[in-house]
């Protein structure tokens, strides 16, 4: 008979077929790229679910897949922004992000290296948000058949009492606030995957967002609506908000805050910034009496340090967003009718 | 100033990169493919996250993407899995599934009625199943970037009080119960791919186990351990089990359901049935007392005809699974090194 112990397998270099078959070489890539860096006690119990306490209440649950390109970018990898994505859209729920799931895409031939310091930052990620990473899955398609890797998260977190966050919330005179720089995320890719010169100097956002979501609610409960504007940037979020609500949104250009540099690059490529990707920023519609005591809130916060009231909602042009430039003129802000960057998380 | 409504956009016939940026082709893509076939009271909020109510408990989490290739098989396809195998993963843990998250990525180029006849599927199965989709997301890839579409499914459900399931519970005695014939699905696909002749007559058996595993339960709140053979087949799963729980098993050929067809096509392309995934079958480790309870209320399932009891748990040789052959003699069932079988599920 054989001895218990497997034969040693062949130390591999790269995502093999057999990585994602469930049987050694599966068991070998959990062993030995999962588990040193995502290892708790959920995962360690190798069940195909993990299971944990919950209290009565209301829960909120939520899923993104991440297919950004390149991988790696200033500021940021597919790592962080997988853990970080999900975080934010059940913080901005009003949910507390409790347990996350991992669902890898492998391409054969990915170097081991690679996905190694992808789930390094993932694991880190998930520290500093405070959430557990409590479930997996791997699969490995051929060669040509994804773009190297593609992660899904899913997470679950309970959502605060008292806490009524939705986008139909939106009143006459809210203010609408934003936690930073728009535009940041985005560009930070574009300008990696172009080579632009303006590359170095732009830093991808993303950052877990729950922390100043909860210090916000913790003095302010009765915040109306959060949003992080991802895919389809501000101008999209605002457009969802304004349309689910039947309100108007004024936004002042002057207090939009762009960088510098993403401005230049925008301009460059004839992109608006507003319909650029933020991964790390926070849009807030709060009752009028409340916005500068959030404002103070952000301002305090390492997420929210350039904080700013950017505009209003209205009556008028339910549905619409409308932009005041500085020299007094408006113009509409429209929903983006599709891709300007793609494959941008 | 423009109309409040938008423009009519383009009918497109396949998915362009604009249906993953966020913008008005993602929600036009929602609204005509997604919503008509999943619209639920979750869906219909257009939140970033699903909320709903959760008593105290425990709960189980789990999550599986799906790369299937083929798209369509005998017998099913990749939406019917991706629904059946969360399903499936939450129920061999004792919990009742209710509430699955999905996400979708999709190669530009995929007609839109493939993606469609996937999306009712899902819906089809999750009523069968007593599930919702309650959250999703959509990403798209360049042409080339990615086989035609993959699909994450999350899912969450109550886990049932007084029911201990785990693979760390064997004990020398126990019974090792099969609910039905093995190979059907890695077989469908595999032959499909390949176009060989027994195409037509192997069928997949993907399921959801979930009526299935709760009516053993409801009666038979001891099982010590349930698993869906998937990946690795019941190789896999026997061995992570012996191993888990430092036992033995001992597996009686003769007793093991393995359909002529199945057979027929696992001897001509070298494969061993018990290595072949499987999406719609059950493994119970039952206290041998209860092993004749268990199967008379599988065989009254649907899904559990075929159940039968194909061996034992040893104390001998821990960690090892060893078939008794037909013959008297006896072989060892290894785990699986990698991949007979790529890209089944």
């Amino acid at each position: 008979m054989h001895p218990v112990c497997p034969a040693p397998i062949l130390s591999h270099e790269t995502v093999q077929m057999a990585h994602g078959a469930g049987g050694r070489l599966s068991q070998e890539l959990t062993k030995r790229v999962f588990m040193p860096h995502l290892r708790n006690t959920f995962l360690d119990q190798m069940d195909d679910q993990a299971k944990f306490e919950v209290v009565s209440g209301r829960m909120a649950f939520s899923t993104d897949t991440y297919v950004v390109s390149p991988l790696f970018f200033p500021g940021g990898n597919i790592g962080e922004l997988a853990v970080n994505g999900t975080v934010n859209d059940l913080a901005v729920g009003g949910a507390v992000p409790q347990y996350l799931s991992a669902g890898f895409v492998l391409e054969e031939g990915l170097a081991l290296a690679e996905l190694e310091e992808i789930v390094r930052s993932m694991a880190e990620s998930a520290r500093k948000a405070g959430v557990m990473i409590v479930c997996g899955d791997t699969k490995v398609v051929q060669k040509g058949q994804c773009d190297k890797i593609f992660i899904n998260t899913s997470g679950v977190g309970y959502v605060r009492k008292g806490i009524e966050l939705s986008c139909r919330n939106l009143k006459a005179g809210d203010a609408v606030i934003v936690s930073g720089s728009i535009g940041d995320h985005g560009m930070a890719v574009m300008t990696t995957r172009e080579g632009l010169s303006f590359q170095s100097r732009i830093s991808s956002d993303t950052a877990a967002l729950n922390g100043m979501v909860h210090a916000v609610l913790d003095v302010v409960p009765g915040v109306h609506a959060m949003r992080d504007p991802t895919r389809g940037g501000v101008a999209a979020t605002l457009n969802e908000l304004a349309s689910s609500s039947s309100v108007g949104i004024e936004l002042d250009e002057s207090a939009i805050p762009v960088r510098e540099e993403v401005r230049g690059a925008a301009e460059l490529l004839g992109i608006d910034p507003l319909t650029i990707a933020n991964e790390g920023k926070l849009l807030l519609i709060v009752p009028e009496a409340d916005s500068g005591e959030v404002l103070a809130i952000m301002r305090a916060h390492e997420h929210g340090r350039d904080a700013a009231l950017i505009g209003r909602v209205v009556d008028d042009h339910p549905g619409m967003v409308v932009m005041r430039t500085p020299f007094g003129s408006r113009r509409i802000v429209e929903m983006p009718l599709g891709e300007q960057l793609p494959r941008i998380c």
